[in-house]
Protein backbone atom coordinates (compact mmCIF):
# COMPACT_ATOMS: atom_id res chain seq x y z
CA UNK A 1 0.00 0.00 0.00
CA UNK A 2 2.45 2.63 -0.96
CA UNK A 3 1.24 6.19 -0.67
CA UNK A 4 4.34 7.94 -0.95
CA UNK A 5 6.83 8.77 -3.70
CA UNK A 6 10.16 9.82 -2.42
CA UNK A 7 11.83 12.43 -4.79
CA UNK A 8 14.93 14.90 -4.44
CA UNK A 9 13.82 18.14 -3.60
CA UNK A 10 15.04 21.42 -2.85
CA UNK A 11 13.64 24.19 -0.48
CA UNK A 12 14.28 27.48 -0.80
CA UNK A 13 14.16 29.38 2.65
CA UNK A 14 15.29 32.77 3.26
CA UNK A 15 17.11 32.93 0.58
CA UNK A 16 19.25 29.27 1.53
CA UNK A 17 18.95 26.58 -0.83
CA UNK A 18 18.64 23.17 0.60
CA UNK A 19 18.66 19.67 -0.79
CA UNK A 20 16.68 17.14 0.82
CA UNK A 21 14.12 14.32 0.13
CA UNK A 22 10.79 14.74 0.24
CA UNK A 23 7.51 12.31 0.37
CA UNK A 24 4.95 12.78 -2.32
CA UNK A 25 1.09 11.75 -2.52
CA UNK A 26 1.38 9.28 -5.07
CA UNK A 27 -1.46 9.64 -8.17
CA UNK A 28 -1.53 6.87 -10.28
CA UNK A 29 -4.70 6.40 -12.94
CA UNK A 30 -6.66 3.42 -12.24
CA UNK A 31 -8.83 1.87 -15.07
CA UNK A 32 -12.47 -0.02 -13.63
CA UNK A 33 -13.78 -2.68 -15.78
CA UNK A 34 -16.80 -4.26 -15.10
CA UNK A 35 -17.55 -7.71 -16.56
CA UNK A 36 -21.78 -7.51 -17.00
CA UNK A 37 -24.39 -9.71 -18.03
CA UNK A 38 -27.34 -7.31 -20.68
CA UNK A 39 -29.51 -10.68 -19.43
CA UNK A 40 -28.41 -12.45 -22.46
CA UNK A 41 -24.70 -11.52 -23.26
CA UNK A 42 -21.91 -11.00 -20.78
CA UNK A 43 -19.88 -7.68 -21.75
CA UNK A 44 -16.61 -6.43 -20.73
CA UNK A 45 -16.88 -2.90 -20.37
CA UNK A 46 -14.31 0.07 -19.08
CA UNK A 47 -16.17 2.17 -17.13
CA UNK A 48 -14.17 4.81 -15.53
CA UNK A 49 -10.62 5.81 -15.37
CA UNK A 50 -9.70 7.57 -11.66
CA UNK A 51 -6.46 9.45 -10.91
CA UNK A 52 -5.91 7.93 -7.49
CA UNK A 53 -3.23 6.76 -4.53
CA UNK A 54 -2.45 3.38 -5.30
CA UNK A 55 -3.75 1.27 -1.88
CA UNK A 56 -7.32 -0.43 -1.45
CA UNK A 57 -8.42 -0.28 -5.02
CA UNK A 58 -10.99 -2.86 -4.58
CA UNK A 59 -12.44 -0.97 -1.98
CA UNK A 60 -12.34 2.03 -4.07
CA UNK A 61 -13.87 -0.22 -7.11
CA UNK A 62 -16.97 -0.66 -4.74
CA UNK A 63 -17.47 2.53 -3.35
CA UNK A 64 -17.59 3.72 -7.16
CA UNK A 65 -19.60 0.97 -8.35
CA UNK A 66 -22.13 1.72 -5.15
CA UNK A 67 -22.06 5.62 -5.15
CA UNK A 68 -22.88 5.51 -8.90
CA UNK A 69 -25.96 3.50 -8.30
CA UNK A 70 -24.41 0.74 -10.46
CA UNK A 71 -24.83 -1.89 -7.44
CA UNK A 72 -27.08 -1.65 -4.37
CA UNK A 73 -24.91 -3.78 -1.56
CA UNK A 74 -21.75 -6.43 -2.03
CA UNK A 75 -24.22 -9.04 -3.21
CA UNK A 76 -24.43 -7.53 -6.23
CA UNK A 77 -20.73 -8.40 -6.81
CA UNK A 78 -19.94 -12.05 -8.47
CA UNK A 79 -16.05 -11.44 -8.72
CA UNK A 80 -13.49 -8.84 -7.16
CA UNK A 81 -10.15 -8.94 -8.28
CA UNK A 82 -8.11 -8.25 -4.86
CA UNK A 83 -4.90 -8.31 -6.45
CA UNK A 84 -4.44 -5.76 -8.55
CA UNK A 85 -2.66 -6.04 -12.16
CA UNK A 86 -0.10 -3.45 -10.87
CA UNK A 87 1.51 -3.32 -14.75
CA UNK A 88 -1.85 -2.05 -16.23
CA UNK A 89 -3.01 -0.47 -13.26
CA UNK A 90 -6.81 -1.82 -13.68
CA UNK A 91 -9.32 -3.27 -11.72
CA UNK A 92 -12.28 -6.15 -13.09
CA UNK A 93 -15.26 -6.28 -11.02
CA UNK A 94 -17.80 -9.06 -12.12
CA UNK A 95 -21.37 -8.08 -11.18
CA UNK A 96 -24.10 -11.17 -10.59
CA UNK A 97 -25.68 -11.61 -13.95
CA UNK A 98 -28.86 -9.90 -12.58
CA UNK A 99 -27.23 -6.56 -12.36
CA UNK A 100 -27.98 -4.11 -15.07
CA UNK A 101 -25.98 -1.31 -16.05
CA UNK A 102 -27.34 2.05 -17.28
CA UNK A 103 -24.09 3.23 -18.90
CA UNK A 104 -25.99 6.61 -19.67
CA UNK A 105 -26.80 7.35 -15.64
CA UNK A 106 -23.16 7.15 -14.61
CA UNK A 107 -21.83 10.95 -13.73
CA UNK A 108 -18.36 10.69 -13.83
CA UNK A 109 -17.52 8.81 -16.96
CA UNK A 110 -14.39 8.41 -18.83
CA UNK A 111 -13.61 6.90 -22.05
CA UNK A 112 -9.64 6.00 -23.06
CA UNK A 113 -8.57 5.12 -26.40
CA UNK A 114 -4.94 4.28 -25.32
CA UNK A 115 -3.96 1.06 -27.13
CA UNK A 116 -1.50 0.58 -24.30
CA UNK A 117 -3.40 0.47 -21.59
CA UNK A 118 -3.34 3.32 -18.56
CA UNK A 119 -0.50 3.65 -16.57
CA UNK A 120 1.19 6.91 -15.26
CA UNK A 121 4.01 6.25 -18.27
CA UNK A 122 0.81 6.53 -20.90
CA UNK A 123 -0.96 9.48 -19.28
CA UNK A 124 2.78 11.93 -19.72
CA UNK A 125 2.92 10.62 -23.09
CA UNK A 126 -0.35 11.51 -24.02
CA UNK A 127 0.09 15.00 -22.86
CA UNK A 128 3.10 14.96 -24.71
CA UNK A 129 1.42 14.12 -27.54
CA UNK A 130 -1.25 16.99 -27.72
CA UNK A 131 1.20 19.69 -26.73
CA UNK A 132 1.66 21.79 -29.61
CA UNK A 133 5.10 22.54 -27.61
CA UNK A 134 6.76 22.65 -24.65
CA UNK A 135 5.72 26.09 -22.47
CA UNK A 136 8.59 28.50 -22.82
CA UNK A 137 10.47 30.87 -20.38
CA UNK A 138 12.54 33.40 -21.26
CA UNK A 139 13.26 34.71 -18.08
CA UNK A 140 14.80 33.79 -14.64
CA UNK A 141 12.19 34.48 -11.38
CA UNK A 142 13.39 36.20 -8.35
CA UNK A 143 12.57 34.03 -5.68
CA UNK A 144 11.09 36.82 -3.16
CA UNK A 145 8.75 38.07 -6.02
CA UNK A 146 6.95 34.74 -5.00
CA UNK A 147 6.81 34.93 -1.97
CA UNK A 148 4.97 37.91 -2.63
CA UNK A 149 2.17 36.41 -4.78
CA UNK A 150 -0.02 34.38 -1.89
CA UNK A 151 -0.84 38.14 -0.68
CA UNK A 152 -1.41 39.24 -4.03
CA UNK A 153 -3.62 36.49 -4.30
CA UNK A 154 -5.48 36.76 -1.18
CA UNK A 155 -6.03 40.25 -1.73
CA UNK A 156 -7.45 40.05 -4.87
CA UNK A 157 -9.89 37.57 -3.83
CA UNK A 158 -11.04 39.65 -1.32
CA UNK A 159 -13.25 41.37 -4.38
CA UNK A 160 -15.00 38.63 -4.71
CA UNK A 161 -16.51 36.88 -2.05
CA UNK A 162 -14.53 35.37 0.63
CA UNK A 163 -16.24 32.27 1.85
CA UNK A 164 -13.24 30.15 2.70
CA UNK A 165 -15.01 26.93 0.32
CA UNK A 166 -13.50 28.58 -3.10
CA UNK A 167 -10.23 27.93 -4.96
CA UNK A 168 -8.40 30.18 -7.14
CA UNK A 169 -6.14 30.26 -10.10
CA UNK A 170 -3.63 33.20 -10.01
CA UNK A 171 -2.02 34.19 -13.45
CA UNK A 172 1.62 36.67 -13.12
CA UNK A 173 4.02 38.13 -15.26
CA UNK A 174 7.42 36.42 -14.66
CA UNK A 175 7.99 39.74 -12.54
CA UNK A 176 4.77 39.07 -10.61
CA UNK A 177 2.22 41.63 -11.68
CA UNK A 178 -1.85 40.15 -11.16
CA UNK A 179 -3.02 39.05 -14.79
CA UNK A 180 -6.03 37.45 -14.02
CA UNK A 181 -7.88 35.66 -11.00
CA UNK A 182 -10.61 32.85 -11.28
CA UNK A 183 -12.76 31.78 -8.30
CA UNK A 184 -14.25 28.31 -7.95
CA UNK A 185 -15.73 25.51 -5.83
CA UNK A 186 -13.84 22.95 -8.23
CA UNK A 187 -10.13 23.24 -8.62
CA UNK A 188 -10.30 22.22 -12.18
CA UNK A 189 -13.15 24.86 -13.18
CA UNK A 190 -10.85 27.84 -11.76
CA UNK A 191 -7.99 27.10 -14.09
CA UNK A 192 -10.34 26.39 -16.94
CA UNK A 193 -12.09 29.68 -16.13
CA UNK A 194 -8.72 31.40 -16.39
CA UNK A 195 -7.47 29.75 -19.40
CA UNK A 196 -10.65 30.73 -21.14
CA UNK A 197 -10.27 34.32 -20.13
CA UNK A 198 -6.75 34.27 -21.60
CA UNK A 199 -8.25 32.72 -24.73
CA UNK A 200 -10.37 35.79 -25.32
CA UNK A 201 -8.22 38.10 -24.48
CA UNK A 202 -5.64 36.81 -27.10
CA UNK A 203 -2.68 35.92 -24.64
CA UNK A 204 -2.20 32.77 -25.73
CA UNK A 205 0.17 31.08 -25.40
CA UNK A 206 1.18 32.06 -21.78
CA UNK A 207 4.70 31.84 -22.02
CA UNK A 208 6.57 33.80 -19.44
CA UNK A 209 3.86 33.39 -16.78
CA UNK A 210 4.06 32.22 -13.29
CA UNK A 211 0.27 30.39 -12.13
CA UNK A 212 -0.45 30.38 -8.40
CA UNK A 213 -2.84 27.54 -7.10
CA UNK A 214 -4.49 28.38 -4.25
CA UNK A 215 -4.23 24.56 -3.38
CA UNK A 216 -2.84 21.37 -4.01
CA UNK A 217 -1.26 20.54 -7.79
CA UNK A 218 -2.54 17.23 -9.13
CA UNK A 219 -1.86 15.84 -12.77
CA UNK A 220 -4.85 16.84 -14.30
CA UNK A 221 -4.27 20.48 -13.60
CA UNK A 222 -0.63 20.49 -14.60
CA UNK A 223 -1.76 19.16 -17.99
CA UNK A 224 -3.66 22.00 -18.14
CA UNK A 225 -1.19 24.81 -17.42
CA UNK A 226 1.06 22.56 -20.03
CA UNK A 227 -1.66 22.77 -22.73
CA UNK A 228 -1.95 26.60 -21.96
CA UNK A 229 1.80 26.84 -22.45
CA UNK A 230 2.65 28.01 -18.82
CA UNK A 231 6.10 26.94 -17.86
CA UNK A 232 6.22 28.22 -14.42
CA UNK A 233 3.51 26.53 -11.68
CA UNK A 234 3.62 27.16 -8.11
CA UNK A 235 0.87 26.19 -5.57
CA UNK A 236 0.25 26.36 -1.71
CA UNK A 237 -0.22 23.52 -1.27
CA UNK A 238 1.66 19.73 -2.32
CA UNK A 239 1.69 18.27 -5.43
CA UNK A 240 1.47 14.88 -6.14
CA UNK A 241 4.26 12.45 -7.65
CA UNK A 242 2.29 12.47 -11.38
CA UNK A 243 1.98 16.48 -11.12
CA UNK A 244 5.85 16.79 -10.21
CA UNK A 245 6.81 14.21 -13.03
CA UNK A 246 3.98 16.09 -15.64
CA UNK A 247 6.39 18.95 -14.61
CA UNK A 248 9.64 17.76 -15.66
CA UNK A 249 8.62 16.07 -18.25
CA UNK A 250 7.34 18.99 -20.13
CA UNK A 251 10.32 21.54 -19.10
CA UNK A 252 8.04 23.18 -16.24
CA UNK A 253 9.44 24.82 -12.95
CA UNK A 254 6.73 23.16 -10.24
CA UNK A 255 6.56 24.90 -6.46
CA UNK A 256 4.97 23.11 -3.83
CA UNK A 257 4.30 24.96 0.13
CA UNK A 258 4.37 28.55 -1.17
CA UNK A 259 5.18 30.17 2.48
CA UNK A 260 6.00 33.98 3.52
CA UNK A 261 9.59 32.94 3.34
CA UNK A 262 10.08 29.52 1.91
CA UNK A 263 8.84 26.86 -1.00
CA UNK A 264 9.76 23.54 -2.33
CA UNK A 265 11.05 23.14 -6.05
CA UNK A 266 10.28 19.87 -7.17
CA UNK A 267 11.81 20.93 -10.74
CA UNK A 268 12.80 23.58 -13.13
CA UNK A 269 15.05 25.22 -10.46
CA UNK A 270 17.07 26.61 -13.40
CA UNK A 271 14.18 29.24 -14.13
CA UNK A 272 15.04 30.50 -10.24
CA UNK A 273 17.52 33.53 -10.06
CA UNK A 274 19.13 31.62 -6.51
CA UNK A 275 23.27 32.26 -6.09
CA UNK A 276 23.87 28.66 -6.03
CA UNK A 277 26.76 29.52 -3.64
CA UNK A 278 24.11 29.47 -0.82
CA UNK A 279 23.81 25.66 -1.33
CA UNK A 280 23.55 23.76 1.62
CA UNK A 281 22.85 19.76 2.18
CA UNK B 1 -21.39 37.50 -10.36
CA UNK B 2 -22.83 35.93 -7.39
CA UNK B 3 -20.31 33.40 -5.90
CA UNK B 4 -22.06 33.73 -2.25
CA UNK B 5 -24.67 32.31 -0.76
CA UNK B 6 -26.15 33.75 2.50
CA UNK B 7 -27.43 31.39 5.08
CA UNK B 8 -28.61 31.90 8.62
CA UNK B 9 -26.47 29.17 10.41
CA UNK B 10 -25.17 28.76 14.15
CA UNK B 11 -21.86 28.36 15.44
CA UNK B 12 -21.10 26.53 18.39
CA UNK B 13 -18.13 27.53 20.34
CA UNK B 14 -16.58 26.81 23.91
CA UNK B 15 -20.03 25.34 24.72
CA UNK B 16 -22.10 28.86 23.90
CA UNK B 17 -24.01 29.05 20.73
CA UNK B 18 -24.33 32.16 18.13
CA UNK B 19 -26.69 32.40 15.44
CA UNK B 20 -25.30 34.39 12.01
CA UNK B 21 -25.40 35.09 8.44
CA UNK B 22 -22.44 32.87 6.90
CA UNK B 23 -21.35 33.06 2.61
CA UNK B 24 -21.07 29.85 1.46
CA UNK B 25 -19.53 29.35 -1.87
CA UNK B 26 -21.93 28.91 -4.25
CA UNK B 27 -22.20 25.75 -6.29
CA UNK B 28 -24.40 24.79 -9.05
CA UNK B 29 -24.19 22.57 -12.47
CA UNK B 30 -23.80 23.45 -15.92
CA UNK B 31 -24.70 22.16 -18.61
CA UNK B 32 -22.28 22.33 -21.92
CA UNK B 33 -23.91 22.33 -24.70
CA UNK B 34 -22.26 22.69 -28.34
CA UNK B 35 -22.86 22.40 -32.03
CA UNK B 36 -20.96 20.84 -34.39
CA UNK B 37 -20.59 19.61 -37.64
CA UNK B 38 -19.50 16.35 -38.63
CA UNK B 39 -18.74 17.75 -42.39
CA UNK B 40 -22.32 16.95 -43.70
CA UNK B 41 -24.47 18.12 -40.44
CA UNK B 42 -24.56 20.00 -37.34
CA UNK B 43 -25.02 18.17 -33.79
CA UNK B 44 -26.23 19.33 -30.91
CA UNK B 45 -24.51 17.79 -28.12
CA UNK B 46 -24.40 18.04 -24.48
CA UNK B 47 -20.45 17.56 -23.38
CA UNK B 48 -20.27 18.28 -19.36
CA UNK B 49 -22.12 19.21 -16.86
CA UNK B 50 -19.84 20.57 -14.18
CA UNK B 51 -20.44 21.57 -10.59
CA UNK B 52 -19.21 25.03 -10.78
CA UNK B 53 -19.54 28.27 -8.69
CA UNK B 54 -21.55 30.87 -11.44
CA UNK B 55 -19.78 33.69 -13.11
CA UNK B 56 -17.39 33.27 -16.00
CA UNK B 57 -19.24 30.87 -17.10
CA UNK B 58 -18.01 31.63 -21.07
CA UNK B 59 -14.71 31.26 -20.01
CA UNK B 60 -15.27 28.40 -18.41
CA UNK B 61 -16.43 26.22 -21.50
CA UNK B 62 -13.79 28.07 -23.69
CA UNK B 63 -10.97 26.55 -21.14
CA UNK B 64 -12.97 23.77 -20.72
CA UNK B 65 -13.22 23.09 -24.53
CA UNK B 66 -9.64 23.96 -24.63
CA UNK B 67 -7.99 21.99 -21.90
CA UNK B 68 -10.21 18.95 -23.42
CA UNK B 69 -8.36 19.45 -26.80
CA UNK B 70 -11.94 20.04 -28.92
CA UNK B 71 -10.98 23.71 -29.72
CA UNK B 72 -7.05 24.76 -30.37
CA UNK B 73 -7.77 28.60 -30.02
CA UNK B 74 -10.64 31.05 -29.49
CA UNK B 75 -10.71 31.14 -33.66
CA UNK B 76 -12.13 28.04 -33.01
CA UNK B 77 -15.50 28.83 -31.76
CA UNK B 78 -18.30 30.60 -34.08
CA UNK B 79 -20.28 31.91 -31.33
CA UNK B 80 -20.51 31.85 -27.79
CA UNK B 81 -23.64 32.97 -25.93
CA UNK B 82 -22.31 35.36 -23.28
CA UNK B 83 -25.45 35.29 -21.67
CA UNK B 84 -26.85 32.57 -19.12
CA UNK B 85 -29.92 30.83 -19.33
CA UNK B 86 -29.91 31.35 -16.12
CA UNK B 87 -33.29 29.24 -15.56
CA UNK B 88 -31.49 25.69 -17.15
CA UNK B 89 -27.84 27.03 -16.28
CA UNK B 90 -26.63 25.82 -19.90
CA UNK B 91 -24.18 27.56 -22.19
CA UNK B 92 -24.07 26.58 -25.91
CA UNK B 93 -21.06 27.37 -27.53
CA UNK B 94 -21.27 26.52 -31.71
CA UNK B 95 -18.25 25.72 -32.83
CA UNK B 96 -16.69 26.66 -36.48
CA UNK B 97 -18.11 23.79 -39.36
CA UNK B 98 -14.51 22.77 -39.60
CA UNK B 99 -13.60 21.41 -36.15
CA UNK B 100 -14.56 18.13 -35.67
CA UNK B 101 -15.11 16.22 -32.17
CA UNK B 102 -13.98 13.29 -30.95
CA UNK B 103 -16.51 12.04 -27.69
CA UNK B 104 -14.53 9.35 -27.25
CA UNK B 105 -10.93 11.29 -25.91
CA UNK B 106 -13.12 13.49 -23.96
CA UNK B 107 -12.12 12.81 -20.05
CA UNK B 108 -14.48 14.25 -18.56
CA UNK B 109 -17.65 13.80 -19.78
CA UNK B 110 -20.61 13.27 -18.29
CA UNK B 111 -24.23 12.18 -19.44
CA UNK B 112 -27.79 13.18 -17.97
CA UNK B 113 -30.55 11.92 -18.34
CA UNK B 114 -32.80 14.40 -16.84
CA UNK B 115 -35.48 15.51 -18.69
CA UNK B 116 -35.52 18.89 -16.97
CA UNK B 117 -32.68 20.12 -17.43
CA UNK B 118 -29.75 20.73 -14.92
CA UNK B 119 -30.24 23.15 -11.75
CA UNK B 120 -29.67 23.06 -8.52
CA UNK B 121 -33.35 21.69 -7.73
CA UNK B 122 -32.66 18.85 -10.25
CA UNK B 123 -29.87 17.93 -8.49
CA UNK B 124 -31.41 17.70 -4.95
CA UNK B 125 -34.69 15.58 -6.60
CA UNK B 126 -32.16 13.13 -8.20
CA UNK B 127 -30.40 11.94 -5.25
CA UNK B 128 -34.02 11.72 -3.35
CA UNK B 129 -34.72 9.30 -6.19
CA UNK B 130 -31.93 7.30 -6.03
CA UNK B 131 -31.67 7.08 -1.96
CA UNK B 132 -33.65 4.05 -0.74
CA UNK B 133 -34.33 5.64 2.91
CA UNK B 134 -32.96 9.25 4.56
CA UNK B 135 -30.00 8.38 6.36
CA UNK B 136 -30.68 7.38 10.19
CA UNK B 137 -29.16 8.58 13.89
CA UNK B 138 -31.22 7.12 17.23
CA UNK B 139 -28.40 9.40 19.14
CA UNK B 140 -27.63 13.11 19.72
CA UNK B 141 -24.10 13.70 19.57
CA UNK B 142 -21.71 15.60 22.12
CA UNK B 143 -19.82 18.43 21.06
CA UNK B 144 -16.90 18.14 23.31
CA UNK B 145 -16.67 14.46 21.22
CA UNK B 146 -16.60 16.29 17.93
CA UNK B 147 -13.72 18.30 18.79
CA UNK B 148 -11.37 14.95 19.56
CA UNK B 149 -12.50 14.07 15.93
CA UNK B 150 -10.05 15.97 14.03
CA UNK B 151 -6.81 15.27 16.39
CA UNK B 152 -8.20 11.26 16.32
CA UNK B 153 -7.84 11.51 12.30
CA UNK B 154 -4.61 13.28 12.22
CA UNK B 155 -2.72 10.62 14.74
CA UNK B 156 -4.24 7.90 12.18
CA UNK B 157 -3.02 9.43 9.38
CA UNK B 158 0.09 9.28 10.79
CA UNK B 159 0.19 5.31 10.43
CA UNK B 160 -0.02 6.15 6.54
CA UNK B 161 1.94 8.30 4.87
CA UNK B 162 2.65 12.41 5.64
CA UNK B 163 2.75 13.83 2.19
CA UNK B 164 0.34 16.93 3.19
CA UNK B 165 -1.28 16.18 -0.44
CA UNK B 166 -3.78 13.77 1.07
CA UNK B 167 -7.31 14.06 1.74
CA UNK B 168 -8.59 11.83 4.37
CA UNK B 169 -12.82 10.57 5.36
CA UNK B 170 -13.17 8.72 8.65
CA UNK B 171 -15.94 7.50 9.95
CA UNK B 172 -16.93 7.39 13.81
CA UNK B 173 -19.63 5.58 16.20
CA UNK B 174 -21.60 8.52 17.39
CA UNK B 175 -19.72 8.51 20.42
CA UNK B 176 -16.65 9.00 18.78
CA UNK B 177 -14.72 5.72 18.10
CA UNK B 178 -12.85 5.78 14.92
CA UNK B 179 -14.33 2.82 12.36
CA UNK B 180 -12.27 3.15 9.41
CA UNK B 181 -9.94 5.60 7.25
CA UNK B 182 -8.93 6.38 3.48
CA UNK B 183 -6.73 8.29 2.70
CA UNK B 184 -6.42 9.36 -1.30
CA UNK B 185 -5.11 11.92 -3.45
CA UNK B 186 -8.57 12.82 -4.29
CA UNK B 187 -11.51 13.60 -1.81
CA UNK B 188 -14.37 11.74 -3.83
CA UNK B 189 -11.94 8.19 -3.91
CA UNK B 190 -11.40 8.46 -0.37
CA UNK B 191 -15.10 8.49 0.49
CA UNK B 192 -15.37 5.77 -2.06
CA UNK B 193 -12.93 3.67 -0.74
CA UNK B 194 -14.55 4.04 2.74
CA UNK B 195 -17.69 3.06 1.57
CA UNK B 196 -16.05 0.29 -0.04
CA UNK B 197 -14.84 -1.34 3.21
CA UNK B 198 -17.50 -0.40 5.07
CA UNK B 199 -19.82 -2.55 2.17
CA UNK B 200 -17.15 -5.32 2.18
CA UNK B 201 -17.27 -5.42 6.34
CA UNK B 202 -21.45 -5.77 6.30
CA UNK B 203 -21.26 -2.24 8.13
CA UNK B 204 -23.99 -0.81 5.58
CA UNK B 205 -26.43 1.28 5.64
CA UNK B 206 -24.31 3.34 8.16
CA UNK B 207 -26.76 4.98 10.60
CA UNK B 208 -25.49 6.37 13.79
CA UNK B 209 -22.26 7.06 12.32
CA UNK B 210 -20.35 10.38 12.01
CA UNK B 211 -18.27 11.54 8.56
CA UNK B 212 -14.99 13.07 8.88
CA UNK B 213 -14.05 14.99 5.61
CA UNK B 214 -10.37 16.47 5.58
CA UNK B 215 -11.63 19.22 3.56
CA UNK B 216 -14.31 21.11 1.91
CA UNK B 217 -17.93 19.21 1.92
CA UNK B 218 -19.18 19.32 -2.01
CA UNK B 219 -22.56 18.41 -3.39
CA UNK B 220 -21.08 15.01 -4.52
CA UNK B 221 -19.35 14.53 -0.79
CA UNK B 222 -22.66 14.98 0.51
CA UNK B 223 -24.30 12.70 -2.36
CA UNK B 224 -22.42 9.60 -1.48
CA UNK B 225 -22.60 9.93 2.08
CA UNK B 226 -26.84 9.96 1.72
CA UNK B 227 -26.51 6.94 -0.19
CA UNK B 228 -24.67 5.47 2.29
CA UNK B 229 -26.86 6.50 5.06
CA UNK B 230 -24.39 8.23 6.86
CA UNK B 231 -26.74 11.18 8.76
CA UNK B 232 -23.90 12.86 10.16
CA UNK B 233 -21.06 14.78 8.45
CA UNK B 234 -18.30 17.12 9.89
CA UNK B 235 -15.81 18.71 7.63
CA UNK B 236 -12.59 20.78 8.47
CA UNK B 237 -13.08 22.89 5.97
CA UNK B 238 -16.34 24.85 4.32
CA UNK B 239 -19.30 23.60 2.81
CA UNK B 240 -20.75 24.41 -0.67
CA UNK B 241 -24.59 25.80 -0.84
CA UNK B 242 -25.44 22.70 -2.75
CA UNK B 243 -24.19 20.72 -0.35
CA UNK B 244 -25.89 22.17 2.56
CA UNK B 245 -29.00 22.42 0.30
CA UNK B 246 -28.75 18.86 -0.28
CA UNK B 247 -27.86 18.00 3.54
CA UNK B 248 -30.90 19.62 4.58
CA UNK B 249 -33.00 18.04 1.83
CA UNK B 250 -31.86 14.48 3.16
CA UNK B 251 -32.60 15.38 6.89
CA UNK B 252 -28.56 15.48 7.58
CA UNK B 253 -26.41 17.40 10.05
CA UNK B 254 -24.03 18.99 8.27
CA UNK B 255 -20.86 20.97 10.15
CA UNK B 256 -18.07 23.11 8.60
CA UNK B 257 -14.87 24.22 9.62
CA UNK B 258 -14.68 21.70 12.80
CA UNK B 259 -11.66 23.74 14.90
CA UNK B 260 -10.14 22.61 18.27
CA UNK B 261 -12.97 24.78 20.29
CA UNK B 262 -15.39 25.77 17.61
CA UNK B 263 -17.43 24.51 14.63
CA UNK B 264 -20.70 26.09 12.57
CA UNK B 265 -23.93 23.86 12.37
CA UNK B 266 -25.42 24.37 8.80
CA UNK B 267 -28.40 21.90 9.38
CA UNK B 268 -29.67 19.16 11.82
CA UNK B 269 -28.53 21.12 15.01
CA UNK B 270 -31.36 18.76 16.79
CA UNK B 271 -28.34 15.86 17.26
CA UNK B 272 -26.49 17.54 19.08
CA UNK B 273 -26.76 18.00 22.61
CA UNK B 274 -26.94 21.53 22.97
CA UNK B 275 -28.31 23.38 25.67
CA UNK B 276 -30.39 25.78 23.86
CA UNK B 277 -30.52 27.84 27.31
CA UNK B 278 -27.20 29.12 25.81
CA UNK B 279 -27.99 30.63 22.69
CA UNK B 280 -27.01 33.84 21.39
CA UNK B 281 -27.70 35.90 18.85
Amino acid sequence: MKKAYRQDIVTWENGRIITRVDQLAEEVPLELIVDHCDGEHWHRQNIAVTMRTPGEDSALALGFLFTENVIQSFADVEHLDERLDTSRQRIIVRLQDSVRIDMQKLTRHVFTNSSCGVCSQASLDQVQKICPQKPVMNKRVDPEVLLTLPHVMREAQKEFGRTGGLHASALFTWDGKLLLLCEDVGRHNALDKLIGRAMRQGFMPLHDTILLLSGRASFELIQKAALAGIPFVAALGAPSSLASSLAATMGMTLLGFLRQTSFNIYCGRERLLVRSSSDHS
